[in-house]
């Protein structure tokens, strides 16, 4: 099939959630990636519509979350409110943590998380992308393997699969392929 | 844990892997994500090192192809060498047509792929973020459920996890968490 209808360009999924703390205030993002390897950058696509957009503008920084799968419905809850509204952490009686450099929380319920100096910020299209300098990293002892990197057979990443629907991996389909 | 030590950010795996089609090249990108919804835009990550880098820079589009877990020896294959020094597709023996509207190839190995005029490049620490508008999906009948979204059990998207790794989703772990 082949179609120019291209507003609804939904086949990019799955994405892991992002949960994106900045001052008290939470938002989870599904559009998020990598930027750069030295100096290590991430980026978070914001709209200009949300909250946080305009905390982003007056703060320094931000917070980036990685949680399990098994957090999806408090995720959920969490996207379905904005922090102009209520004090989304309390509201949803989640844990949290100041963190150390930058004005934004660290979940307690993350696996892994990074504090981010904001870098950049570019407008494309309907949304921003916010760069952040990562400068600090937590991460749950016990997640990674031998080589440093995430163990799959202990964390289940939260992935978000469109439409409202969460997933996560199946360990037994780990597969290594080097590259020659 | 705590750490200041930021040079392997590695928590932000598992990530889909996209195949960057520009002229007759082919390179597969772990850093890319969607950018913006209205005009649909899709940005990847390429560093200025990569011959892809330099096809960019003279071609006004690219494609962006979404390949199934089973793909993932081919996709080591393609990463492993450079298309300044050879022909990928013919010496993948990769079965590609040519796009219709920009210069680059459709795999026909994909179960979705896009077609992006391009509509951005720029530089943020050590790679390129370039943005193309979407003019045109291709996807494989059968693959999306009646919510014109991308079907669990009939599709096994290929996810990077770091460090030559490929895993994918697990369909019998799908979760609705409606937002409110």
């Amino acid at each position: 099939m082949k179609t120019s209808e291209v507003s609804k360009f939904y086949y990019f999924f799955p994405q892991t959630v992002a949960v994106i703390g900045v001052d008290t205030n939470v938002m989870p993002a599904a559009w998020h990636t990598p930027i750069s390897a030295q100096p290590p950058l991430y980026g978070v696509l914001v709209s200009p519509k949300r909250y946080t957009y305009s905390l982003l503008n007056r703060k320094h920084g931000f917070t980036v979350n990685f949680l399990e799968h098994s957090k999806a419905p408090l995720i959920a809850r969490i996207g379905s409110t904005s922090g102009r509204d209520t004090e989304k952490l309390k509201e949803c009686n989640i844990k949290a943590a100041p963190a150390d450099r930058v004005s934004g929380v660290i979940l307690l319920d993350s696996y892994a998380a990074y504090e981010c100096e904001k870098f950049a910020m570019h407008e494309y299209g309907d949304h921003f992308l916010v760069v952040g300098k990562i400068v600090l990293i937590y991460y749950n002892e016990g997640i990674i393997n031998h080589q440093g990197i995430v163990n799959e057979n202990i964390v289940s990443p939260m992935l978000y699969f469109g439409k409202d629907r969460y997933i996560t991996i199946d360990p037994d389909t780990l597969a290594v392929h080097k590259r020659e």
